[in-house]
Order: structure tokens, then sequence, then C-alpha cells
């Protein structure tokens, strides 16, 4: 199995709702949106993130947790700046999304914050100036 | 807020596990790993897979869900041909992880299996014919 993930699955309770908030709300573009089912967004080089009907989901893949909490995750999305940090997650705010830490510093060196998407996804804003890819793709990080 | 993610990060009970499952049973490629606290591997052109300790996870954005249920999520990874999705869920067994769902036809024509990692989370191994990756990184879905 060669080190590859081309998708990222979210169980979504309403895709009709996920659809507000990323593509009416964040102004992002749909690859593809199949009402009641799925909506794919692109969200890197040959990567979508797919907000997928939860009870469709389950029955692909039996035993899906999906209470009230937060499921054990978050997507990064890198900005330029300390203050860019804090503007983004206002704007997620803005559109219906919930701050659940604000910008805060970290002991990396960086700044995040995170917030919260309708299904209580996380997204981690962070700047962080250790972070750089390389000109074929590759990931480089800053030492700790 | 651009359209962009470039780290996928999942709780983690103990990275050493996680270290053991991707590392040496699959066999991929560290791109950092901080005992304790944090393992990346790159998985698409400019994103990182990040275990991160579910405590310290826990302590930037308090809430998240940690119990025995499967975290409503998949990394969706795309094989060549039908035949390959079962091989890959082998191997996944093979190094510790649990078959969730074996490989199976899907509504829109594609082949597709389910492993679990050790902490629960998915892998949707997946033969897609309909999914493409433009020169410029662009994805194209076919049709449903």
């Amino acid at each position: 199995m060669k080190p590859t993930a081309s998708f990222v699955t979210l169980g979504a309770r309403d895709v009709e709702v996920s659809r507000r908030f990323y593509i009416d709300g964040l102004g992002w573009t749909e690859t593809l949106f199949v009402p009641g089912e799925v909506l794919f967004v692109q969200v890197a080089h040959g990567v979508l993130l797919s907000l997928f009907d939860i009870e469709k989901f389950a029955a692909e893949a039996p035993g899906l947790y999906r209470g009230p909490e937060t499921a054990p995750i978050s997507l990064g999305h890198l900005v330029d700046s300390d203050d860019e940090v804090a503007r983004v997650l206002d704007q997620a705010a803005a559109c219906g999304g919930r701050i659940v830490t604000p910008a805060s510093r970290r002991d990396w060196g960086g700044i995040t914050g995170y917030f919260a998407d309708p299904d209580g996804y996380l997204w981690e804003i962070a700047h962080n100036p250790g972070f750089h890819v390389a000109a074929d793709g590759t990931v480089l990080i800053g030492a700790e």
C-alpha cells in the first residue's frame, strides 16, 4: 500500500447544511454535489474533501460514531501571518462556524486556533513558518 | 479562507503504536516523529497525515470524543484495479489493521473496502476509474 490519500471523507448529518457553509458561506467551489448524498470540494493537489451523508457512509462502513461530541480529527489550513489566523476564525464564525479555541501560541513556535464546522469537524488555522512544500510537492517541517 | 488543507490530524491513543502500524508495518516513510507526541507522514502533494497524541490534541481543542466507536471519517486510498482492493485490505490486516468491510461493488460503479487502523480510523481502499488528476493537480470526477 502506497502512502497516499486522495480523499478525506467526513460523515455529514445534512449535506445541504454542509453546502451552505462551505460553498455559500466560505465561497469555495464544489467539484461535485449529489443532493442528499455527498459534496466534494478540492482541498489540495489531487485531494478531495468529501462531506458524505452519515447514514449512507455508515451503510458502507458499519459502526460509525455520530454523537454530539467532536470527532478527534482536524483539517489543517495554513495562513501567512499570525494576524490572519484570527481573521480566518472570524470569517468562519460569520458563516456559522463555531470558534473552539482562539488564536494561541503553541510550543513549536507557531500560532493556531480551531473552529468547528456545522457537523463539529475541526479546522486548525495555523501560521507555521516551519512548513515548506518543495517544488516536487514534498513537505519539509522545521526541526522541533 | 482559501479552500486548502495541508494537514489531516487524527487523535492517536499511542503514537508509538501508530508508528509500528504505518512505518514498521506498511513501510511508509515518516516526515517527522516526536516520541509521545506526533507522527507525520506525507499522504499527498503538500499534505501531511498527522497522528497526534489525543491528550495533547484535546489540550489544544477541548471536547474531543474518544470512545470505543469509530470516528465518522475515512481516508481514501486509490488503487488501479478491483483485485488490488482486496490485496491492500489483506496487507493492512497482516500489519494489525482490522477489515471493516471487504471489497464491495458501490452504486457509482467502483469497488471499495474499508480497514481500520489501530485507533479505529478508517481507510477506504477504492478502485474508481472515474477519478482523474489533471496536470495542474485538479481532480475530475466522472458524472454519477
